[in-house]
């Protein structure tokens, strides 16, 4: 949301958008039954609103049966009405043994190779939304200007660590998370992954350590095999985030950790936000310890949150963290643009991206810039977080409704992508093949670690459309996961 | 040019194309004053052409003045009319030394960033054309008819290892440079260099030695350095590229090489094109040597050639050769289009490109593969490289006009720069610092190599359209070197 952005009127009101904040820390847990709700004064003072404005925020949530009212002791949260399922457990924090992502690409490609030779007809392995809940109608308007107003754009050299546009745009957003730079500190790359590279690259060499929060995203598990990097799996929570005292240990115990990459928000696949409290601690830890910290934003601005989250980089006093995100899950998933903001080592990460592969292209550079500096961008990020955030709950719903006793799910406040707890006796390697076989793909828990301690959780997309094959689906995977706790 | 444009009639007559086809040899001293022009027989039967055909080739270049008629004898090469330099001369072939390429980034860094300091009115640094060679309109219409044909193709997840139209236009156009693969083989990268990487990566582990053409693209030279890779520079003929007796001799001295980067057609910065009899050898040589032969092919489309040249792939038989090429020289300067025929090394490139930045974006693959498919592309590069010959010979007789005795110069057969041989006691550092501070700027010898073997050469760009201010820098840069070798 840009500063102007901030003081106009929102697509729902405001009451509504807050609303939707705490009922999300409710479904997550953050909120538990019989716990009190902030008071209306605190509301009040939290989100800078008037006493009605509150009072509308308990009274919605009442009404809807979230909250009920104590005479003299305020609001508190209700049992649920619909059938809802544990969350997922907390991990222990113990020093963590480093791993060498020998192999992981083996496994991780072997999975995804199976996905793709069989017959898939409910794909729900992915973490971004079908193609139709995107802008495509401005952005392909906006391309079409643009290359009438600039018909060299395509034979013209590119300009270097890319388009103003593209870097000022990113600029101004990157304020609201608390991170203040000049254009020119943008490194414009291609996709958040190409961000993460030259990131590792500019700081590491082949075979030092990177710690990683547990579980983590398969991609990155990907990169740190394919640059010969060793890592160390840090726990995480699936509430609040790599565990700090986790990490203080491996650095304890290990002393080599040379870099740490951590998700705060809406990480990847368990879906959880990092308290800013964490976020500035673990600034700060990585910094005393010079350790370098790189942060992939790329889901933030998917959050269910009545203001934008910050970044670990709006703590950062030292340039230390090097911040990286993208647009593919916000704007366009056929659109591969990412950056980095690179602290101090903004000149190493400019010469790798230069031998890497050089400035990216223009055109869709200021056609996105474009979109994103505009409120466009924020009227169709409403709408997106509010599409997923029906359909999450749809899901979570069938999902509590047909998987078996001692399956656990926290639905996560935003992003793509929920984290489900299978009874212990199931494996997702077994759910994943017997699934695929009647046509239906879900990321199996091994795919995110390299230690053998998720085969029984499975990350699910929530981006597709409600359909009665989605349902059904659903529907199968939980039939399936009871065949599987009952052998 | 695709098969059935073989067949079509070319946009000058045939003796004309293969006039200036000779004429390239006689200027690019493949043919030397006194020697014997190949027999109208000869004629006839190397390029399939009628009696009549043969005979205007000659006739032609007769009454240009380039050739004289002896009678009984045929035609021989006379001396030119036109002031001409002596070629730049032949390396020795010697044992290359090993060079570690320690230092060479910020070397070139510095050259670079002090040309992008200065005021630069004139810039013959580069190695392409200007925006407006390029068919920017075309592109446009065609990107505009894309977006409204695939209204979701900006929003919808993108093909792995390429879009099939761009893979079926390269795999097609690979066919005339004798080279037969599957579209599916053709894995579509961020231009050249982001192929080179991935060709590098997948061959190469740091501290390994690779093997290079010396004088060699400086981008190179900051590839390998960037991946903790040693190189050996080779001698490199500036008529017949890379030295094959040269590669024997450090392989025969330091057995450790891992790979080889050439570049045989248009090699940069010499314009040299090796002979196909030694694009045979060096493909056997390789493989029997188990040598990775990484094949850079950006070039080629560019040579006044009436035949597409053939690539060192057409003589792989093992899935030895890595061919790496792109279309931001020859199609569109502002996009970095560039793929990787990875032969045996198929698999593991496809990993690492999705690990190093995932598969292209859709768009421009499309609209490019659409316009390499059709017949405007080879209208286009034709076109293309009539003005580039205007150019160059301008420029040649240019430089001849004004440099002092002692400079020399290899006209290349077709490309975007030539390689200047200086005085012998004149440093092209002094001549890029003394022109830079006048608002001209070229490519000094040192930025391509790290021996010291090249600071007497300097690489200059016939791609900008006559102009004043372009004669008044040629002037100007011949003035300069006349009072740097009178010191």
């Amino acid at each position: 949301m840009s500063v102007t952005e901030l003081t106009s009127p929102p697509a729902q009101p405001l009451y509504r958008t807050l609303a939707d904040h705490y009922l999300g820390a409710i479904r997550s847990g953050v909120l538990t039954p019989g716990e009190r709700m902030p008071s209306v004064r605190t509301l009040m003072r939290t989100h800078a609103v008037s006493l009605s404005t509150a009072l509308q925020v308990c009274r919605h949530l009442e009404s809807e049966g979230w909250l009920e009212a104590r005479e003299r002791s305020g609001y508190f949260v209700r049992q649920p009405r619909r059938a809802l399922l544990a969350p997922v457990k907390e991990p222990e924090v113990a020093t963590p043994d480093p791993a060498a992502y020998v192999g992981v690409h083996a496994r991780v490609s072997a999975i995804v190779a199976r996905g793709q030779q069989a017959d898939v007809r409910v794909d729900l392995s992915g973490a971004s939304g079908e193609a139709t809940l995107y802008p495509s109608a401005a952005l392909n308007r906006i391309a079409t200007q643009v290359l009438r107003r600039y018909p060299l754009l395509l034979t013209q050299a590119v300009t270097p660590n890319g388009h103003p546009e593209l870097q000022t745009a990113v600029a101004r957003r990157a304020l609201d998370m608390g991170v203040q730079i000049a254009p020119d500190e943008v490194i414009v790359t291609h996709g958040c992954i190409e961000a993460l590279n030259l990131a590792l690259r500019a700081v590491t060499q082949p075979g030092d350590t990177v710690a990683v929060e547990s579980p983590t995203y398969y991609g990155l598990l990907q990169v740190l095999e394919s640059l010969g990097l060793r890592a160390v799996e840090i726990p995480t929570s699936p509430r609040t985030g790599m565990s700090i005292e986790a990490l203080e240990m491996a650095v304890q115990a290990y002393g080599n950790i040379r870099a740490v990459v951590v998700v705060p928000n809406l990480q990847n696949p368990l879906g959880c936000i990092m308290p800013d409290a964490a976020k500035r601690r673990m600034a700060a830890f990585c910094d005393a310890n010079r350790i370098v910290l790189i942060e992939d934003d790329t889901y933030s601005p998917m959050a269910d949150s009545p203001t934008p989250l910050k970044a670990i980089k709006a703590w950062d006093r030292t340039g230390n963290v090097i911040y990286c995100a993208s647009l593919r899950k916000t704007v366009a998933p056929g659109v591969r643009l990412g950056w980095v903001i690179a602290g101090r080592w903004h000149e190493r990460v400019q010469m790798l991206k230069f031998a890497q592969s050089r400035p990216n292209d223009s055109l869709l550079q200021v056609v996105v810039g474009r979109f994103v500096a505009s409120g466009a961008y924020d009227r169709h990020l409403r709408a997106l977080r509010q599409t997923l955030r029906e359909q999450r709950e749809r899901m979570a719903e069938s999902i509590a409704g047909s998987f078996p006793a001692g399956t656990r799910l926290l639905v996560p406040a935003g992003g793509f992508a929920m984290w489900v707890e299978l009874p212990p006796n199931v494996s997702s390697t077994d759910l994943f093949e017997a699934a695929l076989a009647q046509g239906v793909r879900i990321a199996p828990g091994t795919m995110f670690s390299n230690l053998n301690r998720f085969d029984h959780y499975f990350r699910i997309c929530f981006g597709l459309a409600p359909s009665a094959d989605l349902e059904a689906a659903l529907a199968l995977l939980g039939q399936l996961t009871r065949q599987l706790s009952e052998r």
